[in-house]
């Protein structure tokens, strides 16, 4: 099993009346993929330990090994302070239907007071009944496309634990990757600008003449926009020399080291 | 087929040599859930079309009839201005490596200046090869588990999907539900609270006398926190006289219409 920063403070997943052990198993999976661990059975079908559960889980084992069987939702949720059940659709209760996004935040505040939630699943075919999303705090739909919502168990479950694991992981939203190494400095920049239209200028790309500062800047905001790494720069000004150079194998060397 | 507001400008999904017909189907549904339609294949294993892949679509059938069948990626998308490749764990690649959720605000973005933008998928076991993704203009990478990153072609699919649709679905963080109506007038809150305080002062609970204040205080914070509806309070009204009531079936009439 691997520790997870948010292990701790994490909320349970409770599967009321799950039917097929291979679902339970694909929870498991989408728990481990997110860093939850701690799963809760109510009235599993076909008993438990369910054999079908294992292969699905795709090694998230000890979260099915863990996994804990109780009686009631009652029982199942005694020592949490916040419960939520997901729907498919809004029912017409009188509760508070949230995103699993925003449902996340609220999951990690409660975390970060000390105290525990979970999130009720029912089974495949029907889903939680009335008076089971009655033992829930507040209802999580997922939006989905009104015209076609048929999200399964462990869809749902993954889209819950995804969420969750979001409100707190601290993945950049992009990072520049491997040998980027970000944007060169502008002088390196500049040089390459400088070199270019120098050759330009040397075969009379700018015409007619007072369109040269113009021409230069479009020349500019092409080699500026990309953020081109000091190596990439290195590279077009390589291209530029010998773009530059008469045809023909005139030069006994390869290109030299800022080419 | 459902219609869909965001299809004119969704994303394509592009499956790069898929290997079971299984999971091609359930793209198809993930895609489906969130209101996606534009399916492209490249050189799957078992041909196209794939008998295993509607079953597995659970209904979005229309996405597999008109999925498209090409030779390569830069045939399959001649037609959009970005490409995006997922995968697994970053590579050392001179690339953007980016969420799922900000790739998809760029993708939104693109959209409302008319562009079309293309997500690709590797196949399930190996994911895509170094060439693949240099054809692509930015990696996404979903924030996993470091411990335990195991999700399957559908499942970030599904976590793609997802996100595109969170992007600019209006669905509201949170809503409240059915016959709930909303908290009551303040009117309504501090006659509950005054009949309440009332009853009790005339059982000496306000003891000692000089914390009656901070008491009702209490009350007050008690009963206004929950939010309750017009309905709600009038109900607890009901409660407050019949708890002051002498015990027994004093009164031959069943609760009053504000109980």
């Amino acid at each position: 099993m691997s520790a997870d920063a948010g292990d701790q403070a994490a909320p349970a997943f409770i599967l009321v009346r799950p039917q097929l052990g291979e679902n339970i198993g694909m929870v498991a999976r989408a728990m481990a993929n997110f860093g939850l661990a701690d799963l809760r059975l109510i009235g599993p079908r076909d008993g438990w330990p369910n054999p079908a559960a294992g292969p699905a889980a795709a090694g998230a084992d000890w979260i099915l090994e863990r996994a804990r069987l109780f009686d009631s939702i009652a029982d199942a949720v005694t020592d949490r302070h916040r419960v939520y059940a997901t729907t498919v659709r809004p029912r017409g209760m009188m509760k508070e239907t949230m995103t699993p996004r925003y449902a996340a935040g609220l999951i990690h505040a409660l975390a970060g007071n000390g105290m525990g939630a979970a999130i009720m699943f029912g089974p495949e075919r029907s889903g939680l009944e009335t008076e089971e999303v009655a033992m829930a705090d507040a209802i999580v739909t997922i939006p989905v496309n009104p015209g076609f919502g048929s999200l399964n168990l462990a869809q749902a479950a993954l889209v819950c634990a995804y969420e969750w694991r979001q409100a707190w992981d601290r993945t950049p939203d992009t990072v520049l990757g491997g040998d980027h190494g970000g944007p060169a400095r502008r002088e390196a920049l500049d040089g390459l600008v400088e070199h270019l239209a120098d050759e330009l200028k040397r075969r009379n790309y700018f015409r007619p003449e007072h369109r040269e500062p113009v021409m230069r800047q479009t020349l500019r905001s092409m080699l500026q926009r990309p953020g081109y790494s000091e190596q990439e720069v290195r590279t077009l000004r390589g291209v530029v020399r010998y773009l530059s150079k008469p045809p023909g194998n005139g030069s006994p060397y390869p290109p030299d080291d800022d080419s």
